[in-house]
């Protein structure tokens, strides 16, 4: 039987997330209906990661068995066509029947984009923080360089995150001044904590609006209190970029993502 | 009595243009009606330049006259709250009473996004022409270079242009290659005719395809033929990102704004 992964770029904006709700349409639920239009079945889906409502993603990984045989572009062009104009397939392939979308993940990157602007901006506000204070890059980018590491996370970790182990391993951290008006922060790591991400924005941008210096960041993560922390930046800024694999699943140490769900 | 400049940024995507129509809301009509919530009276708004259905700007600018003496603040932050989230005031300045917003252009820069991905884009369908054939940035760049300079540019105009000349100047084409899959076209002009912009993005991504030589857009241009260019690229691509202007109208000159309505 095969089993089929699929790259997913979607729109996060109308969707309640990755994951079935039932207080509205899920990105799970719109590719399941698309698929059983394509198939003629019903198919189980596993992803590499829950995404939030509003979070968008241009490498969401997800992962299916399928009793029928059809060429991988009917994955891919074939699926699209029954997928709303929101969602897409960007790439399919067939897997080893023991691929796991999550555990086999070696890593994940996520940016983050945020809008400088002294007031709104129409073009971006689906897709920015929209911050109106200014904001120094280059301060943002000295409190970064605090989170690159193997570090327990829980000052960054949401409540209610159901993860095993806060130690996670960031492993690269970069911050572009893309234009005057906007940056974005890109966050590499072996998995991630619950809004992990958006509390790093959400901390960093403290600092780069000057109300903290940037070794706040330092002494917010040796704290490992959420409570210390900055805001949790909002999620429609945040982007699911790539989810990373090699020939199998990675090492597992505390930390990986064999560890517990992650969620942005 | 105030004569008023305001900078307009806008998402195109759910209006029929700049300009009132009979068969949907215009980006004027809405800014009427928020201006007359704001003042208490009606105001007649001038543009430098009508955009079409889809068009968006972060930089068009419009003008208008009003009883009321309010502090410039009201016409950007008080104005939007009256106005839709997507179109907001970004610049208010108090202008002489013959600031005409046309006529004393001394040229645009619209900026035209191509996604260059084999397959859909969620993420671009509102922002880019999606163009699925691999493209040649460097035979773009090529063909680009022809359309620099002051030139008849009628194979680039529409069919119902109103202008009275067709002769343009186009100051600067930019490609960039911004990642391995999109681009962007920058196009500086004194004036331009209607759909000139998409017209010569639509021709060059036919250079960029590979299916003409990048010296048939000099032939083109130089046939003063709409039949002989390339199609129209799609409006949700183009965005009015800046109209220029000094301390008063430009000399008079055939080709500058002062010759006709422009339209993109």
């Amino acid at each position: 039987m095969p089993r089929l992964k699929l790259t997913l770029e979607y729109d996060g904006t109308q969707y309640v997330g990755w994951q079935v709700q039932p207080n509205g349409v899920s990105i799970q639920a719109r590719l399941g209906q698309a698929l059983e239009q394509l198939l003629g079945e019903r198919v189980s889906v596993e992803s590499a990661g829950r995404t939030d409502a509003g979070v968008h993603a241009t490498g969401q990984v997800v992962c299916f068995d399928t009793e029928r045989t059809l060429p991988l572009k009917a994955y891919w062009m074939g699926l699209n066509r029954f997928l709303p104009e929101d969602i897409a397939v960007v790439r399919a392939e067939e897997v080893p029947p023991d691929f796991d979308p999550r555990r086999w993940s070696h890593g994940k990157r996520y940016r983050y984009r945020v809008s400088n602007k002294p007031s709104r901006s129409p073009l971006r506000r689906f897709s920015h923080w929209e911050v109106f204070a200014p904001l120094d890059v280059e301060a943002l980018r000295r409190g970064a360089a605090h989170l690159v590491g193997r570090h327990d996370f829980s000052s960054f970790r949401a409540s209610d995150c159901q993860a095993a182990h806060p130690v996670r391993e960031v492993r690269r951290v970069v911050v572009q001044g893309t234009s005057g008006d906007e940056l974005s922060v890109t966050v590499e790591g072996t998995a991630f904590l619950k809004h992990m991400v958006r509390n790093l924005v959400g901390t960093l941008v403290e600092v780069g609006k000057g109300r903290r210096p940037d070794s706040w960041v330092a002494e917010v993560l040796a704290a490992r209190d959420r409570k210390r922390a900055g805001p949790t930046a909002p999620a429609h800024g945040l982007v699911l970029e790539e989810v990373f694999y090699g020939d199998g699943p990675p090492p597992r140490t505390p930390g990986s993502t064999a560890d517990g769900e992650d969620e942005e």
